[in-house]
């Protein structure tokens, strides 16, 4: 199997997204290696070094995605026994003459901690976890986005994938069985429903999660979570909430949608 | 101040990636734009007619990022009244002839679910969330990795990110002022010692943090984080924890670093 190495100075986050962007588009796999953090001379040999062994022992030589911008380190790894891919190098130039200004490269940029954003990070994780699954129903002012929705369509990791990514501040609040008989926005809620995003999910994968967790029960029951999922449906229509069917989408779709739909602020971009 | 568009026929996180790591070599200033989930041809023109107004409005044609690959769309996206910057095919060509295989670009390829990984993470976020702060210690021989160090430390966002990115298991337990007369690990931790890592940081950033969750106390006191963060380090040299201090570290980097220290396999790359 082709070897693909991520490398970079800093956490090699966006060396990933931009190598596995290009490799997704083919149709074969690949063994995946990323080095995060390497900084001196020493490492970036050190480096060459591995990818020289991967290049000998396979008989191919690897791809080699990187964003080093110093001179002297990548001078060595675009001296290794690889293809390399720099996507940076081919849009300097350009974006300098666009701009009119002069890149400064620093090392650690993309994915290191910038004032301001890293406490709202810290801060939305928190709010997050203590406004998990209803947990503090009194605390919805400071909320962001309350994610509303039958248990299992998604809440919470998206609430933390919010947080996390963006420092976006999202409580929820999951609609049980005992809100089901004549289900409304709960008073608690009312006020915030600007606020209020739903999630749905198809019956049938709601029955396969919950079967997963807690088979044989009226929970994972097929009745019960039909029943669940027309209820809010209905809710969201009647009360003219916003809502996501989340049962084909990852936790990233899920979030992109959300963000767009509610155009809610980013705190980090 | 310029704007910079980040425009994607899936969630962006790629075109945002990119022109970030790009933007951020640059000492300005920009206006960030992301739209996501440009499918259609209608889609698409909407889009090009909000860039257009951007470009009329602010006077200077906008920065567009954009990684599409179908030809009708990225025909109308290039047709824009802005700089148009696409990675993809830079480098699509050469990546061709160096696989000898071409390329089969689909849509939602890079966030998208895909089959096993994401069963994973979400298996992980509920790992983590029910092994947090010590919460079941009775756990522990599911967990991928266990992150100890002192309340404040940075160990719940970081197993949540190892959660939500990697569908890493990571449970994380606190060492409070109980534990620190006679610090050693504990017994439930004993038989999976090969999995702690250690988080620390500094004393007065410690202070700084827990000071502004419980200001006056004895938790929040310099006394009390000293003597924390020494004992936990002393702890880490004697039983050869490995260990990070994350007082300058973002959680990606925290999250980088423990993944190329311990060797840990990602459920997703």
């Amino acid at each position: 199997m082709r070897a693909a190495f991520y490398i970079s100075d800093g956490t090699a986050i966006t060396s990933e997204v931009f190598g596995h962007a290009l490799l997704s588009l083919f149709p074969m796999e690949f063994e995946h290696y990323t080095i995060p953090f390497v900084e001196t001379v020493e490492q970036a040999l050190e480096t060459k070094n591995k990818i020289n062994k991967s290049s000998k022992r396979s008989g191919e030589p690897p791809l080699v995605f990187h964003t080093f911008v110093k001179p002297e380190i990548r001078e060595i790894i675009d001296s290794c026994d690889a293809i390399i891919y720099n996507f940076l190098e081919h849009f300097i130039n350009p974006l300098e003459q666009q701009l009119g200004v002069k890149a400064k490269p620093k090392a650690h940029r993309t994915h290191s901690i910038h004032e301001n954003s890293y406490d709202f990070r810290i801060d939305a994780v928190n709010y997050a976890l203590a406004n998990d699954d209803g947990g503090n129903i009194s605390n919805y002012e400071h909320a962001d986005v309350i994610l509303v929705g039958v248990s299992r369509s998604g809440k919470t990791p998206t609430s933390l994938y919010l947080a996390l990514q963006y420092g976006i501040k999202a409580a929820n609040y999951p609609f049980t069985d005992d809100d089901m008989d004549e289900l409304q926005i709960p008073d608690f809620l009312k006020k915030h429903k600007k606020k209020l995003f739903g999630l749905t999910i198809d019956a049938q994968r709601l029955i396969d999660i919950r079967h997963n967790r807690l088979s044989n029960s009226k929970y994972s029951s097929a009745r019960q979570c039909r029943m669940e999922v027309r209820e809010v449906e209905k809710l969201y229509k009647k009360e003219k909430i916003p809502f996501l069917n989340t049962t084909k989408l990852s936790v990233e779709e899920i979030t992109a949608k959300i963000l767009s739909e509610t155009k809610l602020q980013r705190y980090k971009y």
